[in-house]
């Protein structure tokens, strides 16, 4: 059978380490699916709520194919199962309620005000069970000026002072190719929900955990804030120098091969000099050991033109794998610019678990980014991100004790 | 007294998420310490342990003073003891295998091979408690081909693929300006700790975490992974356009001003048109609604060159703030591109808790971004980094149940 959860490789407990917690997830597109894939991976019961017909509207956002559920959809919704449910009718919302006194954690990531319209407010939700963490991520503080804004990835970004700090000094504003807003929510999400879990063993109460996108993105920039404390100003954009000043190397060099990431990002760290030293060593360039032009990191940045130069020289005669192997067992900070392609067809990262090929009812076997957190006693068992509905039956007779009739009432009124 | 915590607001339970855990912290830089801050934020009680005299490196690192702590030390250090300890000393060995057997998570992110090295690898601490939770944090997988190589921030980005799509077509990969590396790592750690504490309830027995960063930033990007499926190739850098392709507008435009940030972001999402017919008709452009060119997110992506002049036009005569609200209020997704000064000194930021000010010894009332994961029965109560040690006292005598006179000897040896 496809989409089910593989069995656990043998550990001293047998389960993992969220198996005795159950989710109510009322969420869609990255921010607060991210959140919930994790805690999956750990082990949670993720119940995917979703609207009957066409599901989460990520299930078609960008996609290959209209006939299958996207990949930026499997990407996300990994170790779940997926219940439709109209949360307008009174016969969703009945149903809502009855999974509400079965869950641990309620989490939604809706546009401001939708879901207290829709009848579950945090004040709603605790009522039913006082025991549930209400979860919820937004773009901006529910108190401050934007609470009304909309919010997506690049959004918080521009809000958090991403972008402002992305990109060469004499170029504008850049966003940053990953998404620090919606994983970042996502994480600092799953961090609360955690912790809230952990208090409830004391209190035997739950709590709101409430996170919003723009102070996530100023907790990933928060060391900006020692920069301008120096500066006296905001922070610069510098390319790729380091965001505090005062090293160098910190650029990407160019590598044998000339496409466009055929680079390779060379370090030296602006806490002393003997990376500096190794890497004189390791390019050939021991007349410079000594030289007071780069006697200190602070020297080094102030001559880095000269640097650059004769490290170009190095790094275009060897590939970037090369030069990262090179400079890394001489201990010199140093890595190729990987890009997607590489690192989706490493053997070591596929062999490591960073990436991992599930079976897929519709795609066949499809290969996603596994789990980064390691746990050894909590093996990571991934399964596929599930068909719409696929949980319908089993969700609604198991937690629910509804029957086979019940659910066949409810899928011809289309409340399922 | 400076330093020490503020009496928390009156809440139905009166203590934090984790008050009842210690955490023994031998991190340094921000991988570990964003994490372990993260931890103190909710409650925790964090024992940074710091090699005598100097401190951790972190405290002299780009400092604007030698005489006091860094503020990028500050920054990520908040809500933590400091005890000092030569790990190297047999005696100071000992004082930590002491602390080991009081405490509920073990944490650290030395260079590869270091913390076994110092006789506490995880063997060795979890036979001194079975029931500690032990952290790591590595730059690459322990049985890759980079498991010995140094890690920064940068290097993770340029290793996890961040740098592959950060910056324009026609340039080179270029850093994102936030710390997805570090603070990254620190909130996939603080995730995987929280779940082990969880798992103990049932177990009573602690286990191992691992995070390695290059994985991390592949977490970040996973959507990324979308994108690749449907190019067939490797995810191409695209400035400020969404990384999916296919939208428009997405871009950065000039506003009044004409600095180095005044400018406005400003999406209209690839699910449908309901953004783009808002943003026309708040700019006085209805004439192109049904415009056939622009009838889809992909037509638009394809007409952006006449989307981005009229816009620019637009956004000309207006600061960015002022864009920013329009569009905002008229359900198009926009933000101003904030600076690192205009978010420090907003007043609703701070607020809402988005910076705190806190009280410090050497620096009197420093301000920081403060804890963005907000629990309703669980308040912030946020105070400053501790001065080097000043937690010997009080942990050697009440944890380990030194006298005063041990202490000064230990001080005297130059263990503490």
């Amino acid at each position: 059978m496809l989409n089910t959860p593989q069995d656990s490789p043998s550990t001293s407990t047998g389960t993992k380490a969220l198996s005795d917690i159950r989710i109510l997830d009322l969420t869609q597109f990255e921010a607060g699916p991210s959140c919930t894939q994790m805690l999956g991976w750990l082990g949670a019961d993720v119940i995917k709520v979703e609207p009957p017909g066409m599901g989460e509207q990520g299930r078609r956002a960008s996609t290959d194919s209209p006939e299958v559920d996207s990949v930026y959809f499997m990407l996300l919704n990994a170790n779940k199962r997926s219940l439709t449910c109209n949360l307008k009718s009174e016969k969703g919302k009945d149903i809502i309620r009855a999974l509400i006194a079965e869950s641990d954690v309620f989490i939604e990531n809706f546009g401001p005000g939708v879901i207290e319209r829709l009848g579950f407010s945090y004040e709603e939700v605790s009522r039913i069970n006082p025991r549930i963490v209400y979860a919820q991520i937004k773009g901006f503080d529910a108190d401050g000026p934007y609470a009304k804004l909309l919010s997506f990835d690049n959004i918080a970004q521009a809000a958090g002072g991403s972008l402002s700090v992305t990109g060469d000094a004499d170029g504008r504003p850049l966003t940053p190719g990953v998404n620090v807003g919606d994983t970042g929510a996502g994480l600092h999400c799953s961090v609360g929900i955690l912790a809230a879990l952990h208090q409830r063993e004391r209190t035997g109460k739950g709590q709101r955990v409430l996170i919003n996108m723009q102070e996530v993105v100023i907790n990933f920039g928060r060391i900006l804030y020692a920069a301008q404390a120096i500066f006296g100003r905001a922070v610069p954009r510098r390319g790729n120098s380091h965001i505090m000043g005062a090293a160098a190397p910190c650029e990407v060099y160019p590598c044998k091969g000339g496409g466009p990431n055929d680079y390779c990002l060379i370090y030296s760290s602006r806490a002393g000099n003997k990376q500096w030293e190794s890497l004189l060593k390791v390019m050939g360039k021991e007349e410079l050991l000594g030289d007071p032009r780069f006697a200190s990191p602070q020297l080094r940045y102030d001559n880095s033109a000269v640097i650059n130069e004769f490290i170009t020289e190095w790094s275009l005669q060897r590939d970037k794998y090369e030069c990262m192997r090179i400079l890394g067992e001489a201990g010199v900070p140093a890595s190729a610019v990987f890009d997607t392609m590489e690192l989706y067809e490493d053997p070591a990262l596929r062999k490591q678990g960073a990436f991992v090929t599930l079976p897929h009812a519709d795609r066949g076997d499809f290969t996603m980014p596994g789990c980064p957190v390691r746990m050894s006693d909590s093996p990571p068992t991934p399964f596929a991100a599930p068909l719409l509905g696929d949980g319908n039956d089993g969700i609604l007779a198991e937690l629910i004790g509804l029957s086979t009739q019940d659910i066949e009432e409810l899928r011809r009124d289309k409340v399922i």
